[in-house]
């Protein structure tokens, strides 16, 4: 490994893919962005991205190397390699990414979900860089995260660590497409604060500009315009949002007492609607040897390229560098 | 480090205190007993139990060395070798047991909370010999709970995590003595189920041979032999306890995705009563990933000296033994 070297860091999602060379100080030195085509096989993804490799590294400095390749994708499975029953994705059961990109690159691939990936991007790259414990949210159409233990990533048993997004905010309450009920991401999500909307306004009888929209176009963009603007259901449904966020992030500290929590992703960008409420809710829900000292804190990776730069962490932890432990694949 | 050398383990109650000499087998050969005294200050305690190991140790064979010291107390903090605002001891804010040990004996001391020395103990001793990640839940009259993590106990940023018994179940429930509501130990506690019957005695008609127990007299005990009788309102409050403690068991493998959690303690004691349902809510409230791959089991420790041999892996563990890394107290 060679101090000029890259990691190739790719962010796989429903619609698009990115990749980017990323270097050890998380500087992205060339990025390019494809349609994922979901209908498509997964080596037909996989072949493209290799292609866009070869373009991309045609136009950086002839000595750049490639250290090694890291993946987030939708339901990956870090342990195995693979991409398992994703849901946007027409990949079957079970692919294992890896493989695929091996059979290309003689370097070493690793595989996770977004949400870890954004916490490892975060521990090498962000806010949570030196951190032992911490705890990464990634607010989007779901709530994924990713858990920070001892200065790794918690992978678990079996690779799935970390699915706060499925923990129960109450065993009777809205139905998940997980196929539980109830569950946090039903409520604190993108998709979840306009359900509490629609639940807000069969509940109340104050005048919202909420009430033009229907249910269809309703998303979080529009609550937060109408919370800026001093609508009281758009407020409302923060608070609620919020609430319900403390109190499981409160659960998530009883669990493995993070020194700070990180909320990235679309919702996380309401900022201070969110986070304010959110940090006094926690500090209420919490047990008493925990109070005053868990930070609730926005991620300060960029968003836009955030997800690449998580892959990329994941990359450079595969091949030893900014881990305190050596490398789990060769 | 010799291979006949022992650890001594201690466990301090608020009533009793006991200790033992065990080996690296875990196996107990010398044990005694004696009174907390619990409104004495802590160094009087220290001063009895260094007596007792004298006492204990002059019966043993001569060639028997000490190789460690571990305890295990209510509200200890393992990182900072301190029992801190012990509800039930009159030792003040708080105090450093490891240097009140170590003024006595030079060798390795280390302290921790109850329940977290009695996942060390399954660790090394019992059921979860091997395990990489597991849960270990200690059902008293409160709820503790110890969480492994790639084979080593996680204590978090500040020693404290793995509080399970104060996460919420409900935030409008039930009064619990950390000055919180609606705290799973409020459910699922010898005390925890109680409450449940008194709920139900109030809610439903049908004849209990429990409405001839005042709230004072009620007890686990009782309950578990209702319901051993066929007593319907018994029966009912092992399924609500078992329900709610399946549902938070649900949530606990959405955070470290272990691969089995342990029960041990008086309540665990009701045996099938218990766990026969809770392992069926369990199963029911996990996120799909996680269905089918999580064992709930009863700790295979021995119920009356568990505790001491919790304390006792912990000494091992700091001496290095048992452990996958190296001691952290010197």
């Amino acid at each position: 490994m060679r101090t000029d070297d890259c990691v190739i860091g790719i962010d796989i999602g429903g619609t698009t893919t990115s990749l980017g060379f990323v270097d050890r100080h998380g500087v992205l030195i060339g990025e390019a962005t494809l349609a994922t085509d979901a209908h498509q096989p997964a080596d037909r993804l996989v072949s493209r991205l290799c292609d866009n490799i070869e373009k991309l590294r045609a136009t950086l400095p002839p000595r750049t190397g490639i250290a090694g390749i890291g993946i987030g994708a939708p339901n990956a499975n870090y342990l195995r390699g693979t991409v398992e029953k994703p849901v946007n994705l027409s990949w079957g059961a079970s692919v294992n990414l890896v493989e695929l990109f091996r059979q290309r690159y003689d370097l070493p691939v690793a595989v996770t979900n977004d949400a870890n990936a954004a916490a490892i991007g975060e521990l090498l790259f962000g806010a949570a860089r030196g951190m032992k414990h911490a705890i990464v949210i990634t607010l989007g159409t779901g709530l994924g995260s990713g858990i920070i233990v001892n200065g790794e990533l918690l992978y678990g048993a079996d690779g799935f660590a970390g699915e706060l997004g499925h923990t129960t905010v109450d065993p009777e309450g809205r139905r998940c497409a997980c196929g539980k009920r109830g569950c946090l991401e039903t409520y604190v999500s993108a998709t979840g604060i306009c359900r509490t909307v629609s639940e807000l306004l069969a509940q109340r009888s104050d005048p919202s500009r909420l009430r033009d929209v229907n249910s269809n176009d309703m998303n979080s963009k529009l609550i937060y315009e109408a919370a800026c603007g001093g609508d009281s259901i758009a407020l409302a449904a923060f608070d609620t949002t919020a609430r319900i966020l403390g109190m499981k992030l409160a659960d998530a500290v009883a669990h493995t007492a993070p020194e700070a929590i990180f909320l990235s992703g679309g919702l996380a960008a309401a900022g201070d609607l969110l986070i304010i409420p959110a940090r006094r809710y926690l500090e209420e829900f919490l047990f008493s040897p925990y109070k005053g000292k868990v930070r609730l804190l926005r991620s300060d990776l960029p968003e836009a390229t955030g997800a690449i730069l998580g892959a990329a962490a994941l990359a450079w932890q595969e091949v030893g560098f900014g881990s305190a432990h050596p490398p789990l694949v060769p």
